[in-house]
């Protein structure tokens, strides 16, 4: 875990590499950029946008977000509209990929200030996909910083939604914060769940983890990271398989579907283990247990599968706020990557809604 | 129909929804536009370009329109770079779509001044497909102005091909007009010749729908708003099927294949009917019948298929005007849902050929 | 071949059509533009990219480039986001086209400033592919420029290529250079090989045509122009079978893979013959035999295939360098096809690092 004065990490690859401070310092400049307009911040800047997998508010979000700094965005889709991509060292390139992550990440280097990467695991191997190899490698590779766009975490995801609940409760301290499996009827990534024990945990909230069994426990690496901040932070870390429990007095639920790690690549298998927990769906009789939470969920979000259309559509439901905050939360960080203050930014800013959220 | 006073509406979607007055304020502005460079009168706006099918014109126009009035369009694709998307209200969505339009459409308000949608229709049930649902509820949920780039009527298409007849002709009262059903290999949506019907009875010319029979009438929605528009405006709509009759006198030939609505759905069915009919095919034969007409198509289009090389290639050609008219008509489209009025635009201005146009 | 005192053509299609002092006027621009940046030379212009095939490099540079000089690039993929189209005057368009180059390109040339075009061959005739039809036919009907961005030639790369090398060694007058022809497992396209000849002779150099036997010979078109270029720029055509001879003394080993002409369409065929030739890659035994040669290749690149790891990441390799100029020679091809000239732009500026490049 970074110190508190730890120096600003190169890129933004996962919130581990960022301190408490750090994090703060990044929601409090998205604050300033939604209560007043930063001006063209990167003037001039380049932004690669490399897709291996679909997006429309991240795509959105970040083209847009570079766009009204003065930057600009190229979105690339590899495997698309550009070359497959092989990123393990020393290969002998016989298969598919017609170039290496070595190459890729220096020309665009060369071209852009910044490469931001969405690249969803292979769904095959969780050994391999935990590694972040890609993202990992282009990084190395890269001479300009690095920004995950959902990888094996989905930090983007967590300024969004932090700043979200901070907007919407204020303090985050010890508020008990639900993050609920979900069914879906395909297997998921557990990019998002991860991110949420992160950076909840990182905020010092009291987080419970909810699953139907500890085969839909997340991976060790992201349980201890989230121990380790709840300890460092005065919040705590609870798992539970009991969904009325685990409902009791929450401030927030979060809820997000994903594979079973025991049966990773091996989806037949899991697929009735997973039929038969659809009554995880967030309905209004588990919200009643709750203190009033908020529902927050990352989109896209099948309704009526992972929450009843009475809770999404609920005055407690952030999800719309979660995904505007997408903007100025990655502008932030694509800022401070690159090194552009605002002038006369004033620190600690009260927080504002944004005026364009609409609370449907 | 829309009284004269009525106020402009709120999105785009279709000309049955803009009054006659309203209509000719948006033709002046697009020709004050080819006429002088508005400059950015859209700075710092975002426009959404929401294609579910394949684009060249409008993708280019839309995108190229925008950034020449100083906003930004972002390129999403549905089902290809983006989530496919459910557009029913209260579906349990356990089948192929990943988000609703709901969320579509509000997370896009969130970060975009403009919405504009390309969604053609299924192609399997008409009395589905009629109900152009899927841009109406997103225009329902969106908190911003929406744009119909094509749907079951095209009123982009509409508005440049209108511009290019008034240019050519001037006053287009009581010019006969005569949108014919040709062959294609496939059948096609409805939605150019819907258009067509709607926008020549709306500027008071005098119309003839040519087709092989009865089996290839457009939707009584637009026969019967067409016949209201003529009735309105001093115009006329007759049917025909009847090759020379039809041309004979005509000031204007307007090309389009479609689909028999009859056999929607049961294409293969329809399929020999459509074959015995390629005799449609616009010739010099036929256009010798006219009164000089001039002779237009929206493109994409099959050369010696839908007309010959010597009709699409003849000076009375409209087709590649009609296409440059896509990109000041949008223009006028977006500065006047964004609320955005030239500086001392005159009222009234003269008509003057785009520079840029080819005649080939 | 142009006359040096030839008028700058109107497209750049290929460097035939360019002549030695053409040539090395585009060269200067690039090199002043990495010197110093131009500013916004091509303000409010509009740019169309048509690609037919997948790019990153290409893709990139030339949005950026664009959009560095003050212009915007419009993406657009025929067959995939766009229309499929047909190339072949008086065709009768009952196939898989939906429309036809003359509409495209006098559509484009109505909304964009410049056209600039990717489309690989069919390789499946070459007696058809070397005619290069369809961006032939694009630059017959548009009315502004065309850039060919890799068809049966690569002129972009030309220009990168040849920055890169000036850059390194200065005056490239009857240097050695060595095209080798390496095994790739699939049967590539001669674009880059016949541009290398192209351009390696144009610049006076002793280039030696590396291969495993006459059957992997380019086309006679690129020998003879490649032999023409030598008699005029008194620098010499070798061809070689013999790879140590090749290597002998080079100062440039430049890659590339292709398939063999009279196989063209046949590849299963020609397999065998390619697989039985692997030991064409470039390694440090082979580099040894050289005068400390630079080794290019224009990327996309398989490691180990067709160099190894300890060539392709040397102090002499200059591939990044050369997709790092990819960026500076477009935008100078594209200031010179529209007719913007810096002011105050020095006449043979000195050549400068990139500060951008990474010499990893």
């Amino acid at each position: 875990m970074p110190s508190e004065q730890s120096k600003t990490p190169r890129s933004f690859l996962t919130t581990r590499d960022w301190s408490r401070a750090q994090i703060d310092a990044l929601l409090d400049l998205a604050a300033s950029f939604k209560q007043r307009d930063p001006g063209p911040l990167l003037r001039g800047k380049a932004v690669a946008l490399v897709f291996f997998n679909p997006s429309l508010r991240t795509r959105t979000s970040m083209e847009l977000g570079a766009w009204r700094l003065g930057a600009h965005a190229v979105v690339l889709e590899p495997g698309k509209g550009a070359w497959p991509i092989e990123f393990t060292d020393s290969a002998v390139m016989d298969g598919d990929a017609e170039e290496h992550a070595r190459e890729v990440a220096r020309v665009l280097s060369s071209y852009c200030d910044l490469i931001a990467v969405r690249k969803f695991p292979g769904f095959q191997d969780w050994s391999v996909d935990r590694r972040d190899e890609p993202i990992k490698a282009l990084a190395r590779h890269a001479s300009v910083p690095v920004m995950n766009l959902e990888t094996i975490e989905h930090p983007c995801q967590e300024l969004a939604h932090a700043l979200a609940l901070r907007e919407r409760l204020g303090s985050l301290q010890n508020r008990k914060y639900v993050l609920t499996w979900t069914y879906h009827p395909r297997p998921l990534n557990t990019a998002v769940a991860n991110s949420a024990l992160l950076i909840a945990t990182k905020l010092g909230m009291d987080v419970t983890l909810l699953c139907p069994d500890e085969r839909y426990l997340l991976d060790e690496r992201y349980l201890g990271a989230a121990r380790d901040n709840a300890a460092a932070q005065g919040g705590s870390l609870t798992i539970s398989h009991d969904i009325d429990a685990a409902y009791e007095g929450a401030d927030v639920v979060y809820a997000k579907s994903w594979g079973a790690l025991p049966f990773y690549g091996n989806w037949a298998q899991e697929k009735p283990i997973r039929d038969a927990n659809r009554h995880f769906i967030v309905d209004e009789r588990k919200m009643a247990l709750t203190n009033g939470a908020l529902f927050g969920h990352c989109l896209p979000m099948r309704r009526n599968i992972k929450a009843t259309d009475a809770v999404v559509d609920s005055p407690g439901s952030i999800i719309i706020e979660e995904a505007a905050n997408r903007l100025p939360t990655q502008q932030a960080v694509m800022a401070t990557l690159l090194g552009a203050k605002p002038t006369g930014a004033p620190s600690g800013v009260p927080i504002t809604e944004h005026k364009e959220i609409v609370h449907a």
